[in-house]
């Protein structure tokens, strides 16, 4: 079934997978989250040991609660990594947190997470090409999302809030939702300047 | 340029990956690996901080001695994990290694290998993205590939052959070519068994 809904050319696809993180309140139907699940359980994976899960959450009263940890952990990540403690602490020059910041806002109210997860071993080589997947037939649905990782802090938490045992890995947190905005072009480097040929440092043939 | 070439719907490429180990000595245009790289550059990444690197190898001499590389790391991790040091330890009813095991043998003489690579701090969830969408958009174009991975034992003889300084992050080994054999569906659980909806233990809607 996924086969025939996922028409989109991959090229349309991967080039205009823009991190959506403003969504519509628009509900997914079930059949187009089945449809994405199906793409990413066919992900290559180590041994074909298929240890990847997935937890799909659509409860509005659940992604409350998720908002709120998400909020959290989002604010420890960034005290780890720029020493700041809350929107306050944000230097008015730096621009290039603010849609993370606001997508830390309003993760409460999105209006599906899907959580990447894992049976052990846990590789994440055999988890986040199939969450690669997961993302791309969405976009090919016309549905957005970003992938997002959560704070170590709040991993027990979050077990708690979705009765996770502990042996199951954490990988992202994914939120989806028709976007409000666009889909679009994404700014990379050109290939020239992450690829060498043939040995490190050598340019390519042309 | 990558969009009009990467014409095929994403639910077939999606869906007939299947890991190709077997390849045809018919070499890889550079066109073809052009537009496989635009397609993993696109790929999320953390922050956009662009942190993945490729490194293209098609010289025949460079690519025997790598797979005489491949072939000691993959026996390295066997002895690792089931105490085998060669064929002859392979119990005779033991076929789940077989095709990995002939891949082994046979990296030398593949037309082409892509190594996966990364600057710090070398978030695999910035660099696995990239991997997959290089790997279906090989698989668009007709192209088969497998992800493989090095047994650490051997990262420091593996930078020597390409120069690959000390602080580069090692991710994956993908052999592509044309495949002898074919694509086609894999063999993946149905998503009722990988997936739960709204808490852990719970089963989808229908």
């Amino acid at each position: 079934m996924g086969t025939e809904r996922l028409s989109m050319p991959i090229g349309e696809a991967m080039f205009t997978q823009r991190a959506i993180r403003r969504f519509t309140s628009q509900p997914l139907a079930t059949a187009d989250i089945e449809t994405i699940l199906e793409a990413a359980s066919k992900a290559p994976n180590g041994g074909n040991s298929q240890i990847a899960r997935f937890l799909v959450v659509r409860d509005a009263e659940r992604i409350r609660a998720f908002g709120a940890l998400y909020r959290r952990a989002w604010w420890a990540k960034r005290k780890d990594d720029e020493g700041w403690a809350g929107p306050e602490d944000v230097p008015p020059d730096n621009t290039r947190h603010l849609a993370a910041m606001r997508l830390a806002d309003e993760m409460g109210s999105v209006p599906c997470v899907i959580f990447a997860l894992s049976v052990p071993p846990s590789y994440p080589e055999s988890v986040f090409p199939a969450a690669q997947n997961l993302m791309l037939a969405a976009r090919a649905l016309g549905i957005g999302s970003v992938p997002t990782r959560l704070h170590p802090s709040v991993f027990a938490e979050f077990r708690a809030l979705f009765d996770i045992p502990p042996e199951i890995g954490i990988h992202f947190a994914i939120p989806l939702g028709y976007p409000r905005g666009h889909f679009g072009p994404t700014r990379r480097r050109p290939i020239a300047e992450t690829t060498f040929w043939e040995s490190w440092g050598r340019l390519g043939p042309r």
